[in-house]
């Protein structure tokens, strides 16, 4: 009942048909796809949430949400231009959960035990949806239809490797900001805070010095232990006292950058958190040149105070280092994704007060390898997911999206630049992450919509083709 | 020093240079690909072989030989043609042996314990390949090299799997006689031993009749309890005495057919054990006709017997039945296919005595679920190849050759239709399994020099393509 309440609320501004559509199912999946004879010999419940609201039966394409890491109620809110397009393409609509995520957990409670939590890995999510496509095509009599697959972020990833893996059950995909090539262990570990940085610099040019100034300042008051200070300046519930807690303050503070420049949409939205319209802009310089540097940090309460109901801030508790420098969110889902970043999926991004405006923080391999072997009893395997899904070894590939936004951190870890008339990129300047596959809204920059429009072009072309072939 | 011996004698007339250049290597190779908390979380050693005898350092390509269901030795003693197209074109070669087989068991002769078995899958056998492909281009200065892989039979479906599955890997594939449809459960089930009968009907039109009445006189005699009779026509060791023994000996029966028609080369060879030289011709129709119909099946000597020194046949050791009734051979080996057979690959052909020429013997997928669950306490999932490798909708693949030989009866279970400029069937109407991947014989038909030729210009033109792409 709670849920319940809290979902008509949440909804009433985010495309309120979803919940009245959506329905919510469950898939008997494989548990293991890839070992007949291990603990994983069985099935688990996936869920899935399906509308034929649109649906040209039997005839129109099936848009496919290739669900990352989280709730798939959480993507399928925050991914209202999926719906949008499939009432214009009459098209059926499944937003399919992760394993390891929301309500798919194989093993329950158990199931971030060692070694249960072995069967998360990309293969293992990728064969899942492979098995639930073909499957439901056969119980919707749904054969004929092309499927397309879209994904946002670690789902964008998914969608890409989705199309390149299994092109015989996929038609095309639309990848919003997938950092394919920068989780592989290509491009350069210091572009994603750099890119943080420029976001805020964006926005008013003195930030970065600003912001640059306020961490070294913290870190002078940490040397001369001034602890208590530091505890005021940020409302810390208790004093910090060692070396740990000012590096735990620094990803604390780091993460709340993050977030805001990611989440950057040009209105107040309900997507990891709550957030305000252009959340970089509650940086207030002003503030920062009247009193104490720290003071500058006092906007970074939108990321862990939104409702303003807390009187200080636990830092272990409102952000937990893992093995995504990026952050790995709380509870479940975060166990998960660290796990995922501690095997498959690499993020050694560090920043260094130079060519950002943060604390230096490094996460190296050795680092990486050190804190995943204690943590999850793993070794990662770097190259492994460039060998795997091609790097930016993408030229036998076709029908891909690459979308990305400018002001998303995460989109120089991307495909920027079109490929081959099959293997488009499209960059949305006024875009934070995976802006386009929000629904539509008055603030929308014309950008975007530019954008969309472009993108529901292609896929008719794609779908068309499907059609035309099978026929 | 006994196998030192052994191998000069088999070589001196197969291809002896391989014998001096080829070098037996060990790679330390990744056990679990897809689970990183296994009980495979670990190493193990996996042969290859290999020669650069040919290479133009560092600029001439890789052909990568794509082991199969058996010792890698074997393979590359009766693959010459690569080494010979090696010679030509300044290619480094590789023998890669797959997981499970000849000298690469991850856990030694307890490899084909439960759950230990489990490791053994297409998938881990191409991410073996993709891995120590990546590993021994860095180690060998080779990056900018492209890398043709081939193969035979199954060895050819992962040559198809391998440039599909890893495109940034594999340039182009020759896959010789890859039953890539009929193992993925697409198709005839009734095809394979129809061309079986087809073979020795193309040898004799009267052969059909003959043996398929042959089989009726057995199961007569059998009915009439007449097992003295039986025992004595067929040179067996001990009195068969029930009906599993009449159903045993038709499958020793078929199986020595089968293995007549697949290696019905022009000269003798030794590959599977050792053949005459066009076996299928061993077949006397003059001998059927003098006396009892069960004369007819002496010639299966040749199969079980090729040196004549058994006495006798025993039914039960010289042939096992396994969930392949085309047979698994005998040994360490034979589990292991065995088990791929009880896993992905799907081969549920059956003889029915109408179609063929052979004795009703049907394989449902409910008797191989049966025989799968109790063998290997496994399930197996039809389907899992088709969805997995694409079956027959390879519209996004390119430079593949799928070669394929008339008398083979696998050859329809493939591709025998070019499907795009660079999906290229090559058929060779006087070919059997993989001929043309056997080294040059002076008895060779015209049209597998023919082949031969075409492959080696389309591979040439690859490897051209795939450099002029990377300077």
């Amino acid at each position: 009942i709670f849920l319940f309440v809290f979902q008509i609320v949440l909804l009433s501004s985010l495309g309120w048909f979803l919940f009245f559509f959506l329905e919510r199912k469950y898939f008997k999946q494989i548990l293991d796809h890839f070992n007949y004879n291990s603990l994983g010999n069985g099935t688990y419940d996936q869920r899935y949430l399906i509308t034929d609201q649109y649906w040209k039966k039997g005839n129109g394409p099936i848009f496919f949400y290739t669900g990352n890491e989280g709730d798939i109620w959480e993507f399928a809110q925050n991914s209202g231009f999926i719906t949008e397009l499939a009432a214009v393409q009459g098209a059926l609509v499944i937003f399919a959960e992760h394993r390891y995520y929301g309500k798919s957990l194989p093993f329950g409670k158990d199931s971030f035990n060692i070694p249960k939590v072995g069967l998360l890995t990309v293969e293992q999510a990728l064969a899942d949806y492979a098995v639930m496509i073909t499957e439901l095509k056969k119980e919707l009599e749904a054969q004929k239809c092309p499927v397309i697959v879209f994904g946002g972020s670690y789902g964008g990833m998914l969608s890409v490797y989705m199309r390149i893996r299994y092109p015989n059950i996929v038609t095309g995909a639309l990848a919003a900001s997938a950092p394919i090539l920068s989780t592989a262990g290509l491009g350069d570990s210091r572009q994603f805070f750099q890119d943080v940085t420029a976001d805020f610099e964006k926005f008013k040019p003195a930030c970065r010095d600003a912001v640059q100034g306020a961490f070294q300042k913290l870190n002078t008051l940490a040397q001369q232990k001034d602890y208590r200070r530091i505890q005021s300046a940020f409302s810390l519930c208790k004093t910090p006292s060692t070396p740990k807690d000012i590096h735990q303050l620094n990803g604390f503070l780091r993460n709340a950058f993050t977030m805001m420049a990611m989440l950057d949409y040009p209105y107040s939205t309900h997507f990891m958190g709550s957030m305000p319209a252009f959340p970089v802009k509650v940086l207030d310089l002003s503030l920062a040149q009247k009193a104490s540097a720290l003071i500058l940090f006092r906007p970074t309460g939108i990321v862990y105070n939104s409702t303003g109901q807390l009187t200080c801030y636990d830092l272990y508790s409102l952000y937990v280092e893992c093995a995504d420098p990026t952050g790995c969110g709380l509870g479940f889902d975060s166990y998960a994704w660290d796990y995922q970043a501690c095997t498959e999926i690499e993020m050694c991004y560090e920043s260094n007060n130079v060519t950002d405006m943060f604390p230096p923080m490094t996460f190296t391999e050795q680092q990486r390898e050190q804190y995943c072997s204690k943590r999850w009893g793993v070794v990662p395997r770097p190259g492994w997911l460039k060998t795997q899904f091609w790097g930016d070894d993408l030229s036998t590939a076709s029908n891909i999206i690459f979308s990305n936004g400018d002001l998303d951190p995460w989109a120089n870890g991307g495909i920027r630049k079109t490929l081959s008339p099959s293997l488009i990129a499209i960059n949305i300047p006024e875009g934070a992450h995976h802006l386009d596959l929000r629904e539509s809204n008055p603030n929308d920059p014309e950008s975007v919509i530019v954008a969309r429009k472009k993108e529901s072009e292609i896929i008719a072309q794609w779908v068309q083709a499907a059609m035309k072939e099978s026929s």
